[in-house]
């Protein structure tokens, strides 16, 4: 007869799409797992550094539709930790950044399941940087605020009024449909000529960047067709851009990369 | 005879003091170094990613003395990429949060030297992340604002005074000698209640964590021998902490574990 399971959650950072920034720790818990529940944002190819017989079940959302409610996770966690033991919970960029990561790790504690968190590359930084933008820079960005477009009910977040009138760059993550009225905002606070970067799938070879200002960011974005999940950066740091991004991003480690030899 | 090298940069995120935070893009950079270049805030084990016979240069500031110059480390950077070839610069946290990543890529780039930048875990995130605190959460804290205490001439930040009325999770680097006067601003801004913590040595399993508000932070403080480099966090998220944060930590992986069998 097989022991007991012993029920665990690792709530793992994923990074941005190239499966090498997975941190080595993540690797390591990944390859400890009875059960990986991951969703749409999370790179499919690490779920090879999972065992072979582990449980593999996608909870994400695909085309605007759940596949699972935050409930049902909550409740897929406590269920499959108890039957199967260590779940690892892999969700895109950093689990503490606009995800549901802590409220996960809450559930499953208040199931007496321990519950770690283990950091991952954050788009709020990471996708910046590899478009060729550092989100400080001395003398020109001492800080930079990271804000969500719409608030849980869909409307406008209120803090973009005073990001806009502060000297941070901002990031501004899942922004991409409000990007009209972001513009606004910021023209409205006087930074009309303020530099802008849009920036989609950041770390992978088919990451595309629009770059503009405040006032001509919306007109050169139609000529384009990004989609979503993209990264909004606005800032002086966003005219800092001295080299050719495309070639710097052809450089990126490709998808497919098998990463089975660690 | 030797080929020529071929002078390359890579400026690499070494993350927050657990080695296991490292990425596997900066172990397959570090396992291809022949120089490497490394402050005090990256953890010395990772060197031992390396080559054995690869350069290992100590470019940091210890006991307040800086090894070397800004100026002096482009020039070191330039030098031994042309006589060695592939130099990683080895930096704590993210290479572009508060480093000087990025001015030594445009510094290796003016001499047609190719540099990239490889992302690392930053402890603008990760640090309260590991200490129980996420820098957000839903209906609590919709944004985080990241800001260093002082600018380049030691004064206080001006970004500070907006951040503190503003409704974001604040994280302060590098700020523990300027916290009275940071938990002033806060005060005037009508915040002496809000949660505090500082956080300090963040993965590591000597963390140290102090959590109180704005109106007792400063004295509970005094109590506690902490050293910098401290993180500072203000916001109703570090009010979240609800699991025993010790007990997490001493999961942590030890500083010595070996990473030999990546």
């Amino acid at each position: 007869m097989l022991s007991k399971p012993t029920p665990r959650l690792s709530v793992v950072g994923a990074g941005i799409g190239d499966p090498d920034l997975l941190t080595l720790k993540g690797l390591k818990v990944l390859q400890s797992a009875q059960v990986v529940l991951y969703d749409a944002l999370s790179n499919s190819s690490l779920l090879e550094h999972a065992p072979a017989q582990a449980l593999r079940i996608f909870v994400g959302k695909r085309r605007g539709f759940k596949a699972y409610s935050q409930d049902e996770i909550h409740q897929l966690i406590v269920d499959m930790a108890r039957q199967h033991g260590h779940v690892v919970r892999l969700k895109g960029g950093d689990p503490f950044v606009f995800g549901r990561g802590y409220e996960e790790m809450e559930y499953a504690r208040s199931y007496d399941i321990p519950a770690d968190y283990v950091p991952g590359i954050s788009s709020a930084i990471a996708v910046a940087g590899l478009a060729g933008i550092p989100v400080t820079y001395r003398n020109l960005s001492r800080s930079f605020w990271v804000i969500t477009a719409t608030t849980a009910d869909g409307s406008l977040a209120p803090d973009l009024y005073p990001a806009a009138r502060s000297e941070a760059t901002v990031v501004v993550l899942m922004g991409l449909a409000k990007l009209p009225e972001i513009a606004d905002i910021f023209r409205q606070a006087g930074k009309s000529e303020l530099p802008v970067a849009v920036l989609q799938n950041g770390s992978l070879p088919q990451a595309r960047c629009v770059f503009g200002t405040v006032d001509n960011i919306v007109e050169r974005l139609e000529k384009e067709a990004l989609g979503s999940p993209a990264v909004v950066v606005l800032g002086e740091v966003v005219g800092l851009k001295t080299w050719d991004v495309q070639a710097a991003l052809a450089e990126i480690t490709p998808q497919t990369t098998p990463l089975t030899h660690f």
